[in-house]
C-alpha cells in the first residue's frame, strides 16, 4: 500500500497547548468536528488538548489558502478535497500548534470544548457494514445456527457487507428509541409485533470515504489512502428478536435500520499511522484484487462500558479483513463512492470473551449474563441503560491517541 | 385507506393540448420530470400529450402560488410540500390545460418533448428494495434453493426487503457497464473474479416518498398517500452468479449495488386512482399493523422488450404486498423518511411464463433460452443488448396512462 507522506509522522517540537502534550489530543491526532459555540452556526473545528481551534476564522486571519477547505458547515468540503489538501492542512496544524511564535495569532480562535456542542460532521451518502471479524461471525454462527458450520463457505473468500440506513445515523449522544418489530420465538406458532426483547450493541469503527470515486472504475487496496478521509467509533445498535426472523434471505433490515451512532469527532487517517500492524492471516490467500501491502490492520482497541462497568475490551488488531480490503470488494463491481460514504468494520471482537463487542456474544445469546459494577445482571438492553464506546490507538509521539467517544441511552419504545 | 379527494379525479373539460386527449399523456396522467432545453438549467417540468411545460416560469407569469414549489433543479421542494401541495399543483394544471381561455397565457411555456434532455429528478436518499411478488419470490426459491421449500417462513407474514445503493441510482438511458465480481461455480473448488456470465434484469415498480416523518415514529398504511409523492418505473440490472456466492448470510450486496435506472418520469399517487384494484388475498392474515383498507393493489401492467422483443408482461395487480403495507413495514421499528427515499417493490411476476419480470426466471436460471425476434437465443444479458421496460395503468379518462420507460444498454466490462 502507498501511503502519501504525512507531516505528522515527523517528529517536530512539542505543542505549546497547555495540557496538551502526551495526552490523547496531541498534535499527532487533530480530530475533526462540526461545532457550535454560543448560539453561532455550525463551523469546522479541530481538536488539541481540551481545546477546539476555530478553523474558518483561524484560516481568514492568517490569510491562508486552507480557509477554502473549512468554511462550512459540514466536513464535505474537507472530505471530498482529497488526500493532498488532507495532508496539507494537516501539516499547517502542526506547525500553528508546535512554533510558539504563531501562538498569538491562534490563541483568539480556540473555544474551550466544554462550551461547545457537536452535531453530525457530514451527511452520510451510502452506509456499508462489513462482517469482519473472524471470531464474531463465527460466535454469530455457533449462536444462531448452531448445528451448522459457523462460517458460510464465501467468508474467507470476500469481506461479506450489505448496505444499511443512512438516513438514521445519528450523532453520540442522541437517545435511542427502543424499536419495535416483528419477531417469532422458535416455538411460537406465529409472530408477534411489539417492543424488542433483544436489544444489542455493535463496537464496530466506521471509515469516512472522502474523495469520490467514478462509476465503472475500481479502487485498488494500495488506493485506499487516497479515498479514506478517517475513522469514528460506530455503534450499530441491533434488535436481535427482529433481525433473527426477518434476516433471511435478503439480510438484516429493520433489526438495524432504526439508529446507528457515531462520534461527531474523525480520526484522520493519517493520525493512525502509528497504529498499523499486519493482519492476524489469511488462509486461504485471497484472490488477486483483495491482496494487500502489509501491515493493512490497524491496533485501535474499542473500550465497551455499560452503565459505567466496562464490559469489553475488543481489539481492532484481531479483524480479519482489513478496510483496504473492505473498500476494494466494495467497489468491485464498479460502484461508484461519493464523498459521505460511510463503511462500518462489522462488531469487532476477539478470541477472548473478555474482548466481545456485542451483547449478543458476551452473554451467549442471553444464556450468560454480565454483571454490571451496582450488581445488577444483563442479558440485553434495558429501558436507560447506556452504553459508552471508547478507544485508543498509539500515536506517534508515545502517547495513546483516544478517539471520539460514542455514547446512547435506549429510551422506552412508543406506542 | 384515506384518500385525500384529488381534483383529477372529477371528469372535467377535455384538454386543449392538440394530440393529448385520449392517450397516455392525456390530463389524468401528469408525470413531473426535472428537464433541460437548449442549454438551460435544469428545471420542473410535466408532461401533457408530446409537450413539456415549463413550470416556474410558468407560474412567474400567472403570479401563482405554486412557483415557490418548482423554482428548483430538483422535485424534491415538490416532493417535501407534501399531499396539499401536490394535490393543489395538480389541481392548477389541470384548470390550465383545459381551460380554453387559459391557453394563449400557458402556450409559451410548452417546450416539444423531443427537444428536451431528462435527468436524475432527484436526489436519492436511502434506497430499500422489497420482495413483494409471490410468484417471483417461489421462482427464485425453487431455481436457487431446489431442494427446500420455495418461500422461507417469513415471507407471508411481512414484506421482506433490503437496503440497496442510492449512490449507483441512474436516469434512463444510462449505460450499464458489465460489473465484475467474485462468484464460484458449485463444482468449482474455489471462487474466481471476472466479469459477471449472469447479467440479468429485475422489472419493478419505484415509490418515491415526498414527505418524511420523524424518528421513534410510525407510517400506518393508512397514511401511505400523505409521504409517497409518485411511482417510477425501476430496473434492478442484477449479476446473479455474484449474488448466488455473495448473499449468505447478510443479503444481496454487489451483485446489485453496480447500478439501478429509474424513469426521469414521476407519475403522481393520484393518477394512479383509476388504477386501485384489491389485493390478490393475503394468507394468513397479516399482523394488525400491517392490515390495508382495499383496495390496496395497482393494475399497472409492465412490458419488458429485449432489443425489441416484447419477453413479458408483467401484471403489478398479481404483487402479494401493497406499497403501503411495505411502507408501514420500514417504518414500523420508528425509522425515519427523508424526502427522496425510494423504494421498489421487487421483480414483478406473474403466475404465467410470460409474466415473469426478470430473465432468471424466464429462462428458469439459464435452462430455457429465450428466443428473440432476431432469431438469436438468450439466456442472459450479452454486451450491447439493450432493455426497455415500460407500463401502462387505467386513467380516469378511459385510456392508459404511459409511465415513463426505462431504458438500458449493455457496455462490456471495464478492467
Amino acid at each position: 500500500m502507498s501511503i502519501p507522506p504525512d507531516i505528522g509522522t515527523i517528529a517536530g517540537p512539542p505543542t505549546w497547548v497547555d495540557g496538551a502534550a502526551g495526552g490523547g489530543h496531541d498534535v499527532d491526532h487533530l480530530p475533526y468536528a462540526v461545532f457550535s459555540h454560543g448560539g453561532d452556526d455550525p463551523r469546522v473545528g479541530v481538536r488539541v488538548g481540551d481545546l477546539v481551534v476555530d478553523l474558518a476564522p483561524l484560516a481568514a486571519s492568517e490569510r491562508d489558502q486552507h480557509g477554502e477547505l473549512v468554511r462550512a458547515t459540514s466536513l464535505a468540503p474537507l472530505m471530498r478535497a482529497g488526500p493532498r489538501s488532507w495532508r496539507s492542512l494537516r501539516g499547517w496544524l502542526v506547525d500553528l500548534l508546535t512554533d510558539p511564535d504563531r501562538r498569538p495569532g491562534v490563541e483568539p480562535h480556540l473555544v474551550p470544548l466544554a462550551e461547545v456542542t457537536t452535531g453530525l460532521p457530514f451527511e452520510v451518502a451510502d452506509y456499508v457494514d462489513f462482517y469482519a471479524s473472524l471470531d464474531h461471525a463465527t460466535n454469530v454462527g455457533r449462536i444462531f445456527r448452531p448445528d451448522a458450520q459457523p462460517l458460510l463457505p464465501n467468508w474467507r473468500h470476500l469481506p461479506v457487507g450489505y448496505h444499511g440506513r443512512a438516513g438514521t445515523i445519528v450523532v453520540s449522544g442522541t437517545p435511542v428509541v427502543r424499536p419495535c418489530g416483528q419477531r417469532k420465538a422458535p416455538d411460537a406458532s406465529g409472530p408477534t409485533y411489539g417492543p424488542s426483547q433483544r436489544l444489542d450493541i455493535e463496537a464496530e469503527l466506521g471509515f469516512v470515504v472522502g474523495a469520490p470515486s467514478p462509476a465503472g472504475s475500481r479502487v485498488r487496496t494500495g488506493a485506499f489512502v487516497e479515498h479514506v478521509f478517517g475513522v469514528t467509533l460506530l455503534n450499530d445498535w441491533s434488535a436481535r428478536d427482529v433481525q433473527a426472523w426477518e434476516y433471511q434471505p435478503l439480510g438484516p433490515f429493520l433489526g438495524k435500520s432504526f439508529a446507528t451512532s457515531i462520534s461527531p469527532w474523525i480520526t484522520p487517517l493519517a493520525a493512525l499511522e502509528a497504529a498499523r500492524v499486519p493482519l492476524p492471516g489469511q488462509q486461504p490467500q485471497v484472490l488477486e484484487h483483495l491482496r494487500v501491502a502489509e501491515p493493512a490492520g490497524y491496533d485501535i482497541e474499542i473500550q465497551v462500558r455499560w452503565n459505567g462497568t466496562e464490559v469489553a475490551r475488543a481489539p481492532y488488531a484481531a479483524m480479519y479483513w482489513s478496510p483496504a480490503q473492505m473498500l476494494a470488494h466494495l467497489t468491485s463491481n464498479g460502484s461508484s463512492l461519493r464523498t459521505g460514504d460511510l463503511f462500518g468494520s462489522g462488531t469487532v471482537s476477539g478470541p477472548d470473551r473478555s474482548q466481545r463487542g456485542s451483547f449478543l456474544e458476551l452473554t451467549w445469546g442471553g444464556s450468560e449474563p454480565v454483571r454490571l459494577a451496582d450488581g445488577s445482571l444483563r442479558t440485553f438492553l434495558e429501558d436507560g441503560d447506556e452504553v459508552v464506546l471508547t478507544a485508543t490507538a498509539p500515536g506517534r509521539l508515545g502517547g495513546r491517541l483516544a478517539l471520539g467517544e460514542v455514547r446512547g441511552r435506549v429510551e422506552p419504545a412508543r406506542g
